[in-house]
């Protein structure tokens, strides 16, 4: 429209940078994010459980909250306890759960309702970039704890632990991903998990655990949740349904006791999260989620196969990952020549886009050379080529990998 | 669970007081909040919506955003763009529209982005309560212009801003709710709206619009939008679905130029708002919405009457109130005697819930004698009912209003 003459400039808050531009859809090779896989979205069961929930429950959509209350549509609420009963070995009842607008909102809650500027969070020295951004939002001093293959390394904890308190320092809480840990892959296995707690009582802090992946394992087994292997009430768990069944229905869950439940509900003033998609996924999972993991597991599998396979004929000895044993993610460490930030823009005007080492970690430098790759999203084939001319790209800014002679490149 | 020995309370930053208590249902004859008619939800057709428009598309809900981007289901933001066009006259495309989770989410959007502690901000004296709480929140001062019939009185309006220019005070915005004023339900004429937008550009001030309950309106007129009379470029605009669908879908939208549009996209940062509801609107609302705003307009004039005429019977001439041209709510004054925040708990443990006008008003002592009642969501029996009971505990409290001996009380 013309003569826009009012100038908001002026009336700006300090606030993070304007959006750069307009959405122009998604790269040709799209590595980045966690999305999922269309082929695995079960559109027909979902048709059914909107057709039939609606039938039966349709009307409620007239007050907020539904029948159920703010803490979300109670019938999700029960599939969600008898999931991480089943899958996470946690007792609790619908009552200890609170249904999010993705777990998003549940770290952005738990956050809201426990930290302020000048608090130290601990997380592991890779983990979920959003969250590392919302910390950083917050003023909040973020203390990376290194990992092994196990994840986060318990000796290194203490070590965090008992430092700070030398300086007079108790850390709000430890944040953790122990189950298909977000970059890594890795699964923190049972014993690891009782010492994280027996550190965590020791030094008397609180723990955030994050385990929207943990649905997401090639075997199928994992170790109980640290919720459910906690005697003291100091964990706080949050899970999701994006990656076990999509990430547009942008619903998560937390699990908490009242005290911090009271106080999650109090600073949850959206008017409830959006209701159909609860309706929908309780309808859906109670008879479907299982098998819909299970053939969706399957599906990931091969597509990480594709990556591991391209990987190993593009890159060679360049690339150094470890096959992760579920999830989404796989996480590429390349030579010293590469710095991972600065080929990105290169790579994107190749049509490649992938997440940079250094959004992952709370240290740039040790994930300098590293970058995350989402395999769920692109096809076989948009894997394999796009890995290709990743290599290529790679090549022709850094030197690395060597060509090597035997692959075929057109 | 036994054993929780680890105590939250010692974290806890400050913030709203914890959740008084579990949800318990709701109150029989609930006249709160903006619930919405449970018979009106076009139930059938949004099953036919979801399942044509999942067939199509659900392979889409695997990506953040599905193919639209952050502002939102594009097919929505066009049906949003003809829609305003269409009742409001607003001129616009879909990349002016930012799809919200409720027009909740489009408010702490606008906020976040204008606001700071200390900032001035101008309303209506009787206002949207949820707006109050937010501007209080965020330590922002509040001042609030006094309203006649039609709205916000202009008079009012300048010497405010007058005496604010003299004081070296520019205030932020102005946030009006013009169409179907909450809790009023005026409508602004046009005379007035370009009164208020001169006022605007002579002081320089931004306006916030906020059109939830404007398809509402009886009659089926009303002026154009201050964004569609606006020539400055000075208004931003929101809306919902909640009042013409259903609430518990949680899907509202804003209409702003880019310069603010790319900063409520960097506030906006929850993952996109959820999919399935604005895939289900947009093939809902293409197909039905006027229809559907006309049967639900018909019904609800149904349900208004019921309670005019409840009020007119048990309250008489205690009872002063203007008819509201459309909307869901109805603003009731009592006598002096009637103090409707002490009211409350003792018509709640009657199992009637209203709104108290405190809650509405900038300033409490203008609204102490008066409440807000939601018609849309009780039956018509509960509405004579409740308004039956409630005229008893008035009486039983305060003596009035006094008993109308021929009316049939059992």
């Amino acid at each position: 429209m013309s003569g826009r003459a009012f100038d908001f400039g002026s009336l700006f808050a300090p606030g993070p940078a304007p959006a750069a531009g307009r959405f122009s859809g998604f790269p040709r090779y799209n590595f980045v994010g966690g999305h999922n896989d269309p082929d695995a979205v079960p559109v027909d069961d979902l048709i059914a459980a909107a057709s039939s929930v609606l039938a039966r429950e349709g009307r409620t959509l007239a007050t907020y909250g539904l029948q159920s209350g703010p803490q979300g549509y109670r019938p999700l609420r029960e599939f969600i306890c008898r999931k991480v009963a089943a899958r996470g070995e946690i007792q609790c009842g619908p009552d200890d759960i609170l249904v999010t607008s993705g777990s998003l909102q549940g770290l952005d809650l738990v956050n809201e309702v426990l930290l302020q500027p000048g608090d130290t969070v601990l997380t592991e020295q890779l983990t979920y970039g959003g969250a590392l951004t919302r910390l950083a939002r917050k003023g909040v001093e973020v203390v990376g704890i290194p990992l092994d293959e196990e994840g986060l390394r318990v000796d290194a904890l203490r070590a965090t632990l008992e430092e700070l308190r030398r300086r007079g320092v108790r850390p709000k809480f430890l944040y953790t991903i122990p189950t298909v840990q977000n970059p890594t892959g890795a699964i923190m296995g049972l014993e690891r998990r009782r010492a994280v707690l027996a550190a965590a009582a020791e030094y008397d802090i609180a723990i955030f655990e994050d385990e929207c992946y943990a649905d997401l394992v090639w075997s199928g087994e994992r170790p109980p949740a640290l919720r459910a292997l906690d005697t003291d009430g100091r964990v706080v768990h949050i899970g999701s349904f994006s990656k076990s069944i999509a990430p547009a229905l942008r619903t998560g869950y937390v699990v908490a006791d009242w005290p911090v439940m009271s106080r999650l509900l109090a600073c949850k003033s959206d008017g409830g999260s959006a209701a159909l998609e609860q309706m929908v996924l309780a309808e859906f999972c109670a008879r479907h989620f299982d098998a819909h993991v299970e053939t969706l597991n399957q599906g990931l599998q091969v597509k990480l196969q594709a990556l591991v396979d391209a990987l190993g004929e593009q890159f060679g000895t360049a690339a150094e990952f470890t096959v992760p044993p579920g999830g989404i993610f796989l996480w590429l460490t390349l030579p010293a020549e590469v710095d991972t930030a600065a080929l990105a823009p290169k790579a994107l005007a190749e049509g490649i886009a992938y997440n940079p080492g250094p959004e992952w970690s709370t240290d740039a430098a040790p994930a300098r050379h590293s970058l995350r790759l989402c395999f769920a999203h692109p096809s076989v084939e948009a894997i394999r080529d796009g890995v290709a001319r990743l290599a290529e790209v790679c090549r022709r800014e850094t030197g690395v990998p060597e060509r090597i002679a035997n692959v075929d490149r057109s």
